[in-house]
């Protein structure tokens, strides 16, 4: 079956007669109008085939094909520009703008990335990666081009889902969208995921009544009696348009903030009718001033199980196109726990002995494993992808006697940075950051890798910085916790954990207290780590037995407060350190070593291996790790080539002693 | 006449009748309703008298007075709690909580804070120094009580601006109020500096409508009407709520954006009206669930001059409260410029040469200087209060093919941490940073001291940092810049610049090219600085000279890239350094000086002066630095200690020579 379906993915004229012949989107306008019904059809068989082979986002994706072919079509790309917002349902814009061929190998090293990402491709006009940014960057460009003699009719459009737009960057961009004169067009693709089934009548009543005959007697009607009240007057567009999104509003009873923004809104309209996508589309597209464009599409459109059971098909893994069974989970073999599945049922576990502790996400109780909490339903909180606001709510919980516990993506928690500074760690708040996905993602590459964080957060005062090798210091870190004062902050990584038996006895452990796990007699380097990059670190010192060497280990845990006894102890008992950890040497674990002797006047060599000051792009994390130098290979050869820099210092040194 | 002034500052009963007798919020409550009018006359002469000898914010003081009166006067404070945004407000919440007699002592080293502070008061709920954050943690708040026994009845007031408001983290805390059950209260302080005034006939009109007959007559007649129209129906409260919010929206014609949330919505009533707020506030004091409460305050309120200018009056400087004279600008004296003046008006002469830049602020044209940009109006962007999306606006602008100069605060650029890396560096795009009050900035205390800045910057692939030592470097590196890619961050402190001949010609340099200052054949020390505070370092080596001793000195200029050709020269030419910057010394400048020839094999003894890792609080600059070792004595001092310690280890290595 796999092998049938991998042959679908090859570039047949007989099976894509369309998609086959669409280089670029100067391709797709060949086509007639009732073609591109037929064309969406190739596109989402395309998309099964290969993301059934080929892992990635599968519901958003499939969802957003009409739109995709509708704007290719009906604007100039790459000259008007498409500005996507997270870009998980940006695969069709991949297709059809030269990257078919390339298509599989999207996701892997040297591949192609899962998002647009301008550096790749001339079609992709921003980066999107972190939700609700598309409104902001596609304003600066639209009012770029109004401003530059010759770019005046360039088009821009914002493309941007219902989940990133409850975001606060998303809203200051909507806020500030009708300050400057600007053509912006903003499309929601809003995927039906939150609407209420029994408002589903209102809403077709509505996307039709923006161009009925009805709507605009019901709107004049009205017009006239609010003007006889004394309520409006006739100068003055702005508030006439006013009065037509308070009316939609009105009898739409949606939650969406466009309203009282002074941007035209459209909508709703059905976002899978790629024909009636196009009209509107070439109605609105010379309109001038900002523009909203609601959209209702269908996550997982086209392929039955994933439009019945949305969720587990956003990124569903490796399947069968033919039975819709998931192969992922059968296929794995092992049974080692999720890292975020020992964080959540640890944090149930300690719920039910503490009435204080509650659970915060921000979008993300499946990727965090925070739904777990749902057990205790007062007590956890989804607010959406608003990190800001996860860690300010989290910081008034805790002023109120709670012990909030935050889970947020490494990456993510970047735009929380702030709001640790400022309205948790000033007032020494236990609010208790669990910052999951840190270090090296793998195949979401750049925008996602969490690599930043212990740099940015151990210089925040007060703040506790942990990275715990395996499960069961995490569990100890998070059960010692809540006899602590004041934030802190425990980074652990996507994907398994070491062991099996994770559940294991709760033990006390105290803050800035590493742990020895290796020794030797004979060592004269000490590798130093942080977090489950240890187990390479492990793997590095057995391989050194066939050198005739040895090293010893200790595992740091915590990046604040530096356990300064060991390190004081370390610094005069070897001659060499290696220090290793899965985030960027910048500022990082090693560079807090590295400060921390240097002020204490210890002068031994320090060699800091991590993540170094590039960007790092997609592939797996074990191919990552090497290219960084940080797998067990890359830390053996580390320290093979410090003992070897130690032993011509030594050299160096008797050659030079009779000169003294 | 300041003298005076002086003595009306004295807790004298005769002046004070009403306010003198107020030691606690107790107290106000034994007044009577019709006494507090008079109560906050008193207030706001004993804010004029104390503002003109000690100055602070003024302006938003004075309108907030009736609101705080009428909110202690109703609430249970401390037991309920008044969460403030910004704070900028909450002079006379300090006056009536305790802290009449210490007002005087506000903003100054060990005086109270300018802002609420938790620590310095049980009244003082969160803390309050970046916009926007009130709402998400009185949330926190109230959902905590709801949670939790005995607790259910505490009221939490969130007290917020109207430019505050307009912040994403508000907008993700309004999204985020109705989740949940809770009984917050948010009252919007809308001071009315941006309301139009030719619709205030109708803000008028509709201030009185939510208790008026004829308000509710409209009401229920538009509402019948949609009901036969089949547009709303009765069941759903909400349905019904909305219909109202939607009604008030559409008459009001405000760019409110409560509408549509689901909070239940009371106002615009006036907020200098103190009996009739508190008539409000016992009203819906015991209502459940979310509320806001829109009142229309006038800046300055009580003293005509500000009324009636109320921008000058935010902040005035000392000033003659009989004449209203602003005193400020004639004492000085002096002729400096001020640094955020060198970089607008340099920012201006190079607009002039060059077409493609444009200038971003957020809410700040003034305090960055960003207002001489006026001059060219289609090139100046005030975004209001995000942070965020200035960031990513100027990435898009970028993107299109600006060069965005974005002028920020350090310590508000946090918000923009994400948007820096995601939005600007990640896609190498051309946009500066130019980060006005960074180190530490004196009387505004914790909340605003950018000491963070190089830290989290500097670990930015791609991002270049710079700290000019002197406004002629800031030119020259504004216009150098316009030959680089990527994105550059230059950093420079509030107050006044080192000279008056600031409007040097412009000359290039280089990235990561530092100067040398001072040079002498014995020197065993280096000292490296990168900006202004190079000024106290060439002050500590002038005074070594009296104890014999001599340093040299490296204006670093960059802090990425560093003058790796330096660093390299300064560990072989000398025994010593010692690094100085204004800012943290975590993962600051000292610290990728310790990490760069840690990784390059130096072993030369460094010491790092700078901010500790601690919280520093209001004072001059002057005191701060001192206590932080930083300042001229502290320089010296740490260079004379150094010297010592090269001595003994001299001397140490010298007894040892014979065992080798």
């Amino acid at each position: 079956m796999i092998q049938e379906q991998k042959d679908k993915t090859a570039i047949g004229q007989q099976q894509y007669p369309l998609l086959s012949g669409i280089k670029s989107p100067a391709d797709l306008k060949k086509l007639s109008i009732v073609q591109l019904p037929f064309l969406c059809d190739e596109i989402r068989e395309y998309l099964i085939s290969c993301l059934s082979v080929n892992p990635g986002h599968f519901g958003s994706s499939m969802g957003a094909v009409d739109i995709i072919v509708a704007l290719h079509y009906v604007f100039d790309t790459p000259r008007d520009r498409i500005v996507f917002d997270v870009g998980h349902q940006a695969y069709s814009h991949k297709l059809l703008t030269g990257r078919y061929e390339a298509f599989l190998t999207q996701r892997k090293k040297n591949g192609i990335s899962g998002f647009p990402f301008p550096f790749e491709s001339e079609y992709d006009s921003f980066v999107c990666g972190h939700a609700g940014n598309s409104i902001s960057a596609a304003l600066g460009m639209a009012i770029a081009d109004m401003n530059t003699p010759g770019e005046e009719n360039r088009k821009t459009v914002a493309l941007i889902g219902d989940a990133s737009i409850s975001n606060g960057l998303a809203f200051e961009g909507l806020n500030n969208a009708s300050q400057n004169p600007n053509n912006l067009l903003i499309i929601l693709n809003d995927n039906e995921m939150s609407i209420d089934d029994n408002v589903g009548a209102l809403h077709r009543y509505l996307s039709e009544m923006s161009t009925s005959a009805g709507y605009n007697r019901l709107r004049f009607k009205l017009y006239g009696l609010f003007r006889k009240w004394g309520l409006i007057e006739d100068k003055g567009k702005g508030r006439v348009l006013r009065f037509n999104n308070a009316l939609k509003s009105l009898v739409a009873r949606q939650q969406n903030i466009f309203e009282g923004l002074n941007i035209r809104y459209f909508g709703p309209f059905n976002g899978n009718d790629v024909t009636k996508i196009v009209k509107i589309l070439q109605d609105i597209k010379e309109m001038k001033g900002p523009r909203i464009l609601h959209l209702h599409t269908r996550k997982g459109k086209g392929f039955p199980a994933a439009e019945n059971n949305p969720a587990p098909w956003h990124a569903p893994g490796k399947f069968d196109p033919a039975t819709a069974k998931r192969l992922s989970e059968t296929s794995m073999g092992d049974r080692l726990p999720l890292w975020q599945d020992v964080f959540g049922n640890t944090l149930v576990e300690l719920a039910g002995k503490n009435e204080s502790i509650v659970g915060i996400t921000a979008a993300m109780p499946t990727g965090t494993s925070m739904n777990k909490m749902n057990c205790y339903p007062n007590r956890m909180f989804d607010v959406g992808i608003s990190e800001g606001h996860a860690i300010t709510f989290a910081g008034g919980l805790a002023a109120a006697g709670k012990r909030p516990f935050v889970a947020i993506y490494s990456s993510f928690l970047q735009r929380g940075f702030d709001n640790i500074i400022h309205d948790v760690a000033i007032q020494n708040l236990p609010v208790t950051l669990c910052i999951d996905r840190a270090g090296l993602v793998g195949e979401d590459g750049v925008t996602h890798h969490g690599v930043f964080d212990m740099s940015y957060l151990r210089i925040i005062p007060g703040l506790k910085v942990a990275a715990p090798m395996d499960c069961e210091t995490l569990r100890n870190i998070m059960y010692s916790s809540l006899d602590w004062n004041g934030p802190l902050a425990i980074r652990y990584p996507r994907g398994k954990a070491d062991t099996c038996i994770w559940k294991t006895p709760f033990a006390k452990i105290e803050p800035g207290r590493s742990r020895k796990l290796a020794e030797s007699p004979d060592s004269r380097i000490a590798v130093l780590s942080v977090g489950p990059v240890g187990f390479e670190v492990i793997k590095a010192i057995e391989r050194l037995k066939s050198d005739g060497l040895s090293a010893d280990h200790y595992d740091m845990v915590w990046i604040k407060p530096l356990d300064t006894e060991v390190l004081s102890h370390v610094s005069e008992r070897y001659q060499g350190i290696v220090t290793v950890e899965d985030g960027c040497v910048s500022g990082g674990f090693g560079s807090a070593v590295d400060q921390w002797l240097g002020q204490n006047g210890k002068t031994i060599r320090v060699v800091n291996l991590g993540i170094p000051d590039n960007w790092i792009y997609q592939g797996s994390v074990g191919e990552l790790r090497a290219d960084c130098g940080f797998d067990s290979n890359g830390i053996h050869d580390a320290i093979c080539a410090l003992h070897n820099e130690l032993s011509q210092s030594d050299c160096h040194k008797n050659q030079h002693t009779p000169d003294l």
